[in-house]
């Protein structure tokens, strides 16, 4: 069995004009007036498919088809319709409507599922008010704390939530029963550049990092920059400096494939003339499991400290972020890769280093992933490009790991 | 001959009052309230002084002891009256009050002058407004195009000038002409700690360094600090922080005891999850003349490109100030050094790396300055310091350097 692959690439196009941009990217921020578009046709098109259309109270839409009993355990696919601001076609939109077109194709073939399959969009994956606020909503994982302060801005979730007619004790209450979602799969782009390189058809994700990000202040002494010699400087910018360095060097060293993120650095005061009492650094890593990161994080806050005793200076961590590793289920990443193997589809098992809705979704059932190729790599862009081939390919592998998992979970 | 040490301390003890701070320190910006009573308060001293009272058009005040001849020529003396907010009570108090006690000293000894004796005190040394403002426009320095962007904005500047009566054409009008100074001497307070390590009375200024600054743009690629794997990356903060931690080396090493400083880092986009791809760095770097400065330009400027290189990073500079160093007149620190000698104090011969009104007057007439020690080094706070018997001798070496620049340059 296959996908109609032709359908699939016709409802990306269809759907990459709603907020397109003038050098053919898309601009759908989640709740935004093309959200709202977006959201729209994909309610027409579910029903046109002859699916049943759903909605939820934290915005999240699901095309289902149901099971041959009623009450069933429901197989979940499914990504996100919403885009970065000027972002691209494929990113969420793909693994969105190849969800659509296997549950289309399989209600075609008419044969009865053990399981419900339900296909979601996701509300604001991408974090335009709140990051992956439908799929936490339906983990569960929302709490009020999370609407005090959402990435966004209060203001404007609260503007983009009434515009869907949306309530915080609604979004609360999208929480999904406990058991209630037998597995979740959802297709992606792969937004890097390891299958390209390898020339590979699939990326079997085996986890989504976790991320762990930290506040350091170097603390020195300000100083003159010119009556205060040399070797009488507690620079803070030479410990920020060496740190930055350092800290790549030991990542890559040791923690590879775990990456390291120094993305802003402030000196106090901050003059010419002056030598730096204070440099407070963003230090962010990433890694895929719990334990890897506890490691990570000891080896990277020792390091901070080290650096800053060898400069005379002190040093203090502040926890900013801390997303949780998600590692994958074993039985649906088995599935996927056995669904590319009977399709004659090369693969590769590897991480990812981006957060998705699957890691949060993977709190409460079993969960996992896979990546096309993405053209050079490029996403949150409007060049973000996965060719045709690729499109198809993924729809088909999510096809024939719906019918394992439908086995497998039922 | 000796001056009135006594009267020098009280002189210090009674402008102290004039702006002080409630932690025994002086806030008396240039142009302030504060600063008006302090010129009221010299006005006064200088005229119970028996010395004739002069001001210019840049606010510059001076106390005048003629020469036996009225055609004589002008040995300068002094320093400024001013001080940073929240500063101390010797950073350019001493050095004006010292002159002054000079002159009351050599005008009760009756002894007649082949040169006048002008006692100085320049307005805005410390920058308020527009730093070295009196020094600047006595030496002829101070262009229409200076009052445009001053240091402090156009509206204090404005405020501040029209409250002293001052006006643009008036202090460019301030100009002395061309062989009318003979000499210019200048007492400070070293601001540092190379006199109090070495137990040394005082410190004979070879040059003010110059200060040469610039921005560098390190520019690399923005890039998602997740999915780009270490290797790939062209992070705008690694070049500059191996820039920051070479360019010390490099200038310990071969530019001792000149100083670099990297005061101030922007990073761009500047978020956690983001490779930066910019990173301007605020480079400053001083030495004693300009053929040094020419050495460091060409070695840093070099480095930041190796470095650039090195990292798969671009570099662009654009050059912010050029203060130009002002080596100081072979004649006038013999004759300090001699003054110490005679006094039995001992001295060294150093550069001074912060800048005084002394290199704007440099720049028209032979001039050197000397350094009596500050306790801790430290300045431009309330806790600022300097021993009685370092005023002193202060005192007494700017009496014997005026008795020997009388012989020199009459």
């Amino acid at each position: 069995m296959n996908i109609n692959g032709q359908r699939l690439l016709d409802n990306l196009t269809q759907l990459a004009e709603i907020g397109a941009t003038a050098d053919g990217g898309v601009s759908r921020p989640a709740l935004s007036e093309a959200d709202v578009a977006g959201r729209a046709w994909f309610k027409q098109t579910v029903e046109a498919a002859g699916l049943l259309y759903r909605d939820d109270g934290a915005g999240n839409q699901s095309a289902v088809l149901p099971a041959s009993e009623s009450n069933a355990k429901t197989l979940l696919i499914g990504s996100h319709l919403d885009s970065v601001p000027n972002g691209g076609r494929y990113d969420g939109a793909l693994g969105t409507l190849a969800a659509l077109e296997v549950a289309q194709t399989l209600k075609e073939s008419g044969q009865s599922l053990p399981l419900h399959l339900e296909v979601i969009s996701f509300t604001d994956e991408e974090g335009t008010v709140m990051g992956l606020f439908g799929s936490q909503a339906l983990a569960g994982l929302l709490t009020p704390d999370a609407f005090q302060n959402p990435r966004g801005g209060v203001e404007r979730l609260r503007d983009g939530m009434a515009r869907l007619g949306l309530t915080q004790a609604g979004a609360i209450a999208s929480k999904r029963e406990s058991g209630s979602i037998a597995a979740f799969v959802e297709l992606h782009i792969e937004q890097g550049t390891r299958l390209e390189e390898a020339k590979l058809d699939i990326g079997v994700v085996t986890s989504i990092v976790g991320i762990r990000s930290f506040w350091l202040t170097f603390q020195g002494q300000a100083a003159h920059a010119g009556t205060t010699p040399m070797d009488k400087r507690a620079d803070a910018f030479i410990g920020a400096a060496d740190f930055g360095l350092r800290a790549r060097q030991l990542v890559m060293a040791d923690f590879s494939p775990g990456v390291v993120n120094v993305g802003k650095v402030e000196l106090s005061p901050g003059a010419f003339n002056i030598v730096p009492a204070q440099a407070t650094v963003a230090l962010e890593f990433r890694h895929g499991t719990e334990d890897q990161l506890d490691s990570m994080q000891l080896a990277l806050l020792g390091l901070a400290q080290e650096v800053a005793d060898s400069h005379g200076l002190t040093v203090d961590s502040r926890a900013a972020v801390h997303i949780v590793a998600a590692p994958m289920d074993d039985r649906v990443v088995d599935a996927i890769g056995r669904a590319a193997d009977e399709l004659g589809l090369s693969y590769r098992r590897l991480m990812s280093f981006a957060g998705h809705d699957t890691q949060a979704v993977s709190r409460i059932a079993p969960a996992a992933m896979f990546f096309v190729p993405s053209v050079k790599g490029i996403s949150h862009n409007p060049q973000e490009l996965t060719h045709d081939s690729d499109v198809i390919n993924g729809g088909n592998v999510m096809l024939h790991t719906v019918l394992r998992l439908m086995e497998t979970f039922s």
